[in-house]
């Protein structure tokens, strides 16, 4: 059994690689919002003041600190997706899936930024893109089955409308979350069967093209 | 009177002219796209291939610069503008407005990028954007008189449009007018007085926000 000495001292070790492990967590963070995530590891191991060898140590391929720096936003966007399917009232849960995802967009810039901006070229995220697709798809089909969502509707819509939203979102500065809300307001209105009135073909938009 | 041969002389020097001022404002409008319209003048030059004195002979100021090397883009949109006005159906001009101005965004994205990005913040732009704020006014609420336009679209909502618009064709590549007439094309069927359901506020967006 160790003594009081050697637990108190792998006491603070632990603390310290937790402590560590969180400032490169938010280096990192902060660095794919600014630059993408192809930023060099020694960039983010500069900007969270800790060696290269260290941060390799933690994390040992630029996939795994990605995965582990947006792990939490990743799993909001699965669990409101999930919700949305949830819903029993498909056009409800179909408006709250775009508002949540919106509303993200609008609060939490850095991982939207780096999302859209950079993960879909990464094939350690292709899973993660299909899987949201199907589950969209569902979603949309059953919303229009529903009778409320209009008929020519799109999947491809969907990235449309996170795109202009990204517009207005970088547009508004600090009013972001209003300009967004308000947007998705009429987006909302006009994706309504009843509004329905003949549209231009949908652009060719596959989720993958969030990338630009 | 001057010879066959000075003749012929000025003749080429003034053909010259006319190419380097070409060749200037062709870098001028690639510069501003890329950069802004702050980018130092010596950076145009050097992109034109002539010298700096050269620049500043023919254009002594950067705002004259700015003023030519988008002179035409600026009719036009001061036109559509007209135009809309001079429709005798103020629902259909404002919807022929927010198409023509759209389409622009998504074609000419050099002039739009400069415009959005830069010249709201110059003292020199604050009476066309004025001049534009005012007429688009009369418009909107002439549209809005004529029963089509609902009543709770505001002037704002024109500023969240265009950042919408410029997030579309950003994401969109090479299918930027697809994305942006189908954008165009929901939004306007939202901004219809018969597909009007309650909104969230307008976001606080002025013309002068369309900078970022």
């Amino acid at each position: 059994m160790p003594d009081q000495t050697s637990r108190k001292a792998s006491g603070t070790l632990r603390s310290d690689a937790r402590e560590n492990r969180e400032r490169i967590l938010v280096a990192a963070r902060e660095a794919y919002a600014l630059h993408g995530i192809d930023v060099p590891m020694a960039a983010i191991a500069r900007r969270a003041k800790v060696g290269v060898a260290t941060l390799y140590r933690r994390f040992p391929t630029r996939a795994a600190l990605v995965s582990e720096a947006f792990a939490e936003q990743l799993a909001h966007c699965v669990g409101v997706l999930h919700e949305g399917l949830a819903d029993p009232d498909p056009w409800r849960g179909f408006c709250s899936v775009v508002e949540d995802v919106c509303m993200m967009q609008a609060t939490e810039r850095g991982f939207t930024q780096a999302f859209l901006s950079q993960f879909p070229d990464h094939a350690e995220y292709a899973v993660e893109r299909d899987r949201a697709e199907e589950g969209l798809a569902l979603l949309i089909r059953r919303a229009k089955e529903s009778g409320r969502l209009r008929p020519d509707f799109d999947l491809r819509d969907f990235t449309l409308l996170i795109l202009a939203n990204s517009g207005a979102i970088a547009g508004a500065g600090d009013d972001a979350p209003a300009a967004s809300r308000r947007l998705v307001g009429y987006l909302l209105q006009s994706f309504r069967a009843e509004a329905a009135a003949p549209l231009p073909p949908p652009a060719p938009l596959g989720l993958d093209r969030m990338s630009s």
